[in-house]
């Protein structure tokens, strides 16, 4: 998942076209939300529950630091090159707009799958535009996909009958 | 070079604080740019001027499709996890900007090192918005760099005299 997180005084966007076929059910009516969070997002391929997750945990570290109560979670296809499919990046987005509420926060989502318009009035603070990398393979997948790509040696001697024996055992 | 390309009915933005010493020097006022295409810009560690070029022809193509002639490049560290140095950033940059010049169009290039407050205003048809990769390494470059990293097999006989005979003369 990659995220670039803008400090908002506000954001407006409206939906005009359908990009995919997929897109949400959504009216075409602009909307604005002030003093806000705006959250790009682009759901990669391996992204599933558990980035959702990592990011909500990460992002409200961010928001904290912030003070910030209000986001907006816009998708954003922009930031990645390896997209997930969009059935999987909807189900994620929803996740972390999800799990963003149970952590007590105002969370808006965009429309996905819709080429929209938007404006956005960015603050000018030091901390007001950050971008962030979530992977979703935690450090135990790591070794485990580590372990099984890495070539491993075993010595055999060639008997003159054909056999072998092994050197390692 | 990583850059977001916003097709833009405009776009303000007001320098607030320094983010590094070597930051341009420029006064602190706010700029408006009306209709048009913002090169949201990240160079990154292997850019030089081959990759200006290879970015201000690509853009420029861009540029036709969308009938611009009004270009903003601004410099923008949030799209690649591997920046270049500030002091070669910014001459790629410059270089970038003198290109599009050269090729007829009006350019305007955001501070570079500042904090910056900004608007914007993206339109909302689906070429608004686009994001671009651009390399530096040119393809006879690669080449070398893959023939160096393989690794190649040669077969000796030991003879028992401890001189080797090589199998691929």
């Amino acid at each position: 998942m990659r995220i670039l997180q803008l400090h908002a005084n506000y954001m407006e966007y409206q939906p005009i076209k359908k990009e995919i076929e997929k897109a949400e059910a959504v009216r075409t009516e602009r909307v604005k939300v002030t003093e806000v969070v705006v959250v790009f997002t682009s759901i990669e391929e391996a992204d599933d529950r558990d980035t959702a997750t990592k990011a909500a945990d990460e992002l409200a570290i961010s928001f904290e630091n912030l003070r910030a109560r209000r986001i907006l979670i816009y998708p954003y296809s922009h930031l990645s090159t390896s997209l997930a499919a969009p059935d999987a990046a909807l189900q994620v987005l929803k996740e972390l707009a999800s799990q963003l509420e149970n952590k007590g926060y105002e969370v808006h989502r965009g429309p996905f799958g819709w080429t929209k318009s938007f404006t956005i009035s960015v603050k000018g603070h030091p901390l007001a535009e950050q971008a962030k990398t979530i992977s979703g393979i935690g450090s135990t997948d790591e070794n485990v996909l580590e372990l099984e790509s890495k070539p491993r040696s075993s010595f055999h001697i060639l008997n003159p009958n054909g056999d072998t024996t092994n050197l390692d055992k």
